[in-house]
């Protein structure tokens, strides 16, 4: 069963058996950025984002998410990235290594030629898309430091529109889940992860609605198996309060999707169902709109290429993220003000956050003026 | 009847009796850019372009093409833009004038809130397009000023990727069109402009072809009336090495064009069907691309926007341009990396280029590192 301190004893464990070192030091192993060096350098490392608490999905649980951390120097300069790959994106430590150590940045005269260089990094693998965010992240850092400005403001985006964060509050026992709302009294939006089971989902619902009235994301996971179930749990839910609902139903249950999404009184948002740019348009009509994560579909290009797409089909917009670093958080909050919808509290539910960047106490989003991602190794 | 020397004679006369002054001693009176004011000030002034041969297409021809240059000064930095105006965009310097009077730049922190001005822009008139993009244009400078870089760069293009641009042989006699021929033996694209009548289209091909080999890209400015003699039209240009047909039939025949563009031996690409990124999809199945042009979707912005949807579209893409300064020019030249086909001879068909910037002698682009988009006033 679902119980806060086994997984918490496990957890902590966990943490003091694999010794995760400070991934500066790691760094500074591996090579000091060399100062005013025209050559692009990638270096990178393993590093286990640990959470605070056990992390419940429909049927599986975790208490951390395997990642790689990446550095890209040039001219003096230093980008930072971050890989984070749950296990069901197929991408583990290894294969991310394995991926990075095949490239070769030095074919590239400067780091602005980013385009080019995630194209040949599609052309080394069809999949890796954390590690290919990893590259991009820290491309993205390195030209932003040099030409001063953080992406929100490169992009010419407008920082005082972005939405408030919300807090995950995963599958748990009653007890669990009650504790854990009243610790998130000071979010103005919190996320639900359901898609267990009718008792255990309600339950839920239940049992943060007895104690907060605050407006709820519902994330699905693909948990609900049959299309009319799905209308009628969420015709149940907007009687209670949930804002939208993410991928009430298996990822490639197209048909079955739009049939909902036609009926639904609440938006109905693609996670799974939408990794890359290529799938954008496919979703369209079979979902409100989308959920982009950088580790889905390569990194900040790509994310700001679908964003554009998505608002040519009329498509509604979410961001959202892995168990990640404040590197990986910063980069996607970048993005947010293009965002109806935000869930990047990654950062906030790990216990050993490596870098120093965006923090969104309370779930507000407040975008820094720092260059390129704006998050530094701490 | 068309001679180039009545026109000539017209267009030298006209630039004699306007006495269109030098644009930067215009501004010069407007006001100086105040260094280290953090207040976005925009200032411009009408600014006729006079063609060295006239221009013929279809039915009129023209010797001019009014203008309006604008200037937004920001921290001591200055961007230059510029509005041009053919008669069938519906614009005029008054109307453009009378608009950007209208605009308040004073209610914005930073030339880096873009998207909100804009939006803004956008609200004081649903036309306006070419003044908008003379504002955008100006701010894309002002931007990639305080950055460092030219636009190109900062959208991770690739500047080794451009292709060639065109020159254009209007629609003349057979003595004209040979020496215009002859003139741009140096060229490896020509432009031609068709859509009179079967006669003389096809006058002006066999003259070319007579005396070059050069590909030749074949705008027909709505000048086809009828689908089936489009197409046959097309088929009898393939055989005489054209490589592309722009805007066969008139601009609201999507069911013709896309009867057509199923059939052509050809790319079809869409002129003045395709305006703003709203066009875009609709588009989409009736041609087989799209020609951007800055006048015509309100500047850069838009036009990034209008590649990243035609690219997820799968449709082909080509930047054009009006009768413009190095100024519009140079800013026009930054999307060549994504394009397939480039029509940016504008500034060499003028006598008056009040801009230095981007040339492209023998049609060959060549990007400039300077920051912004890379003109300034002569």
């Amino acid at each position: 069963m679902f119980t806060r301190r086994n997984f918490l004893k496990t957890s902590a464990l966990a943490v003091a058996a694999t010794a995760v070192a400070n991934p500066v030091k790691l760094f500074a192993q591996v090579g000091k950025a060399k100062g005013g060096s025209k050559k692009l350098e990638l270096t990178f490392q393993p590093f286990e984002a640990k959470y605070k608490y056990a992390f419940n999905i429909s049927n599986f649980s975790r208490t951390s998410t395997p990642g790689v951390l990446t550095k890209i120097t040039y001219d003096g300069y230093t980008g930072y990235g971050e890989a984070s790959m749950p296990p069901y994106l197929g991408e583990n430590t290894d294969s991310a290594l394995a991926f990075l150590r095949r490239i070769d940045l030095g074919r590239f005269k400067s780091p602005f030629e980013i385009e080019d260089i995630m194209v040949y990094l599609e052309g080394l693998s069809t999949n890796n898309t954390a590690a290919k965010a990893s590259v991009d992240i820290a491309l993205h850092d390195l030209v932003g430091k040099i030409m001063g400005q953080p992406w929100w403001r490169i992009w010419g985006f407008n920082p005082d529109t972005v939405p408030n964060t919300c807090m995950t509050i995963g599958l748990d026992t009653e007890e669990v889940v009650r504790q854990k709302t009243l610790e998130a009294a000071h979010f103005n939006v919190l996320k639900v992860k359901l898609g267990m089971d009718e008792a255990n989902d309600k339950m839920m619902i239940n049992t943060i609605r007895s104690i907060s009235n605050t407006p709820i994301f519902v994330d699905a996971n693909q948990g609900w198996r049959e299309k009319h179930y799905a209308l009628e749990m969420i015709h149940w839910l907007k009687e209670r309060g949930i804002v939208m609902i993410e991928q009430p139903m298996p990822k490639l249950w197209l048909d079955e999707a739009a049939w909902v999404t036609e009926r639904s009184p609440l938006p109905v948002i693609a996670d799974e169902s939408c990794q890359r740019l290529t799938d954008v348009s496919k979703l369209k009509g079979a979902f409100h709109g989308i959920n982009i994560k950088l580790m889905k579909c390569t990194g900040l290009r790509e994310a700001r290429e679908m964003i554009s797409l998505a608002q040519a089909l009329r498509m509604r917009l979410m961001v959202g993220c892995m168990s990640e670093t404040s590197c990986g958080i910063s980069a996607a909050a970048q993005l947010t003000p293009k965002m109806e919808w935000a869930d990047l509290d990654g950062n906030m539910l790990i216990a050993n956050d490596a870098f120093k960047g965006m923090k969104f106490t309370d779930g507000i989003i407040k975008l820094s003026d720092k260059p390129g991602i704006g998050a530094e190794p701490v």
